[in-house]
């Protein structure tokens, strides 16, 4: 049985966004799996000096056009967040809180948030990912009570810290059979190292 | 006639190198000319608070391994400079002192030196970029006063202080029709803006 591609990913990343509309079908095209594992990249940019890339002189006016254009290229749907960025505690809380006990509800849910998050709503607020929760069918007073829950706020501190302990330093960052792709624009490569085992 | 395609590059950059393998074919196959543009990053990344990828915690190991990953995927011969960074300043004066008189001998000696440096050779000394030039058939006498005039050393510095005013603040970084593309991995965006005139 080939492994699951591993997906870490912050909401509030544009290239994560993207990538959360390409990689199911690329992995499905393989046979694989794929684990979706947000994380939040606000720790983890102390660690690396780095900093969200539209607050980077000169990148940050390119990366706001890049991100449309690359979402177009792709014909994906893509309107920039504001404010960007934001928080996706809420969101990686009711993921985890959910994936304890049905993970492809779970995906579901992450696919709702990205989609909201870049269709021009909200959901940095606990509010609005119940909501979004809501309009999938999951009961509003148990997600409610998920993502309050001491096991839903360790279990999203724990990934984090798991994923940078691993060097995993950035969104989208996936791990396919050992081999480490960051970015959206890695996944040619991981068409490729599917098809072949690496080259 | 449309427009050439400019390409923004330093002589340190893994990606640029990369790039350089690629790009005159790929304007070849649109019925499109290249004009080479090499630049000194170091001051720009000032700018922008940036510094060569391999010495960036985490980042650093992540890049080493992915430049000779998207080389072998690409096809491309590739070894890691060493030391690395290292200065393209000596590069640049000859490939302008050059360019003002044969702009296609030029190219030919940008090639040359972008193959040396990735193959393990110094290009970072007057004399390593002499040499790589004569072996090219151009005068030893003639590219060593070439590189020492200031002429060379004005144009070097405006260039890259040109680019700079046009937020040019990575390599390889391209202009296409007025759009810009920064890194090696957005020639598959380039090659389909060519073909539709953009999206």
């Amino acid at each position: 049985m080939p492994q699951p591609i591993e997906f870490f990913f912050d909401f509030s990343s544009p290239y994560g966004y993207i990538a959360s509309r390409l990689i199911d079908d690329l992995a499905a095209r393989h046979g694989r799996e794929v684990v979706w594992r947000p994380i939040l990249l606000g720790a983890i940019f102390k660690l690396t000096g780095s900093a969200p890339l539209t607050t980077i002189p000169m990148k940050g006016e390119y990366s706001k056009r890049d991100f449309a254009r690359t979402a177009r290229y792709h014909g994906i749907a893509f309107k920039m967040p504001d404010p960007f960025p934001f928080s996706g505690v809420q969101a990686n809380r009711a993921y985890y809180w959910l994936d304890s006990t049905d993970p492809k509800a779970a995906r579901g849910l992450a696919h709702a948030l990205y989609d909201a998050a870049f269709s021009g709503k909200d959901i940095a607020s606990p509010q609005a990912v119940i909501e979004i929760a809501g309009g999938l069918g999951i009961n509003r007073a148990a997600v409610t009570a998920g993502i309050a829950s001491p096991e839903a706020k360790e279990r999203t501190r724990a990934e984090s810290d798991a994923a940078a302990a691993r060097n995993i330093f950035g969104s989208p960052y996936f791990v396919v059979d050992g081999e480490p792709f960051w970015g959206s624009d890695r996944l040619d490569q991981i068409e490729k190292w599917l098809e072949t085992g690496g080259w």
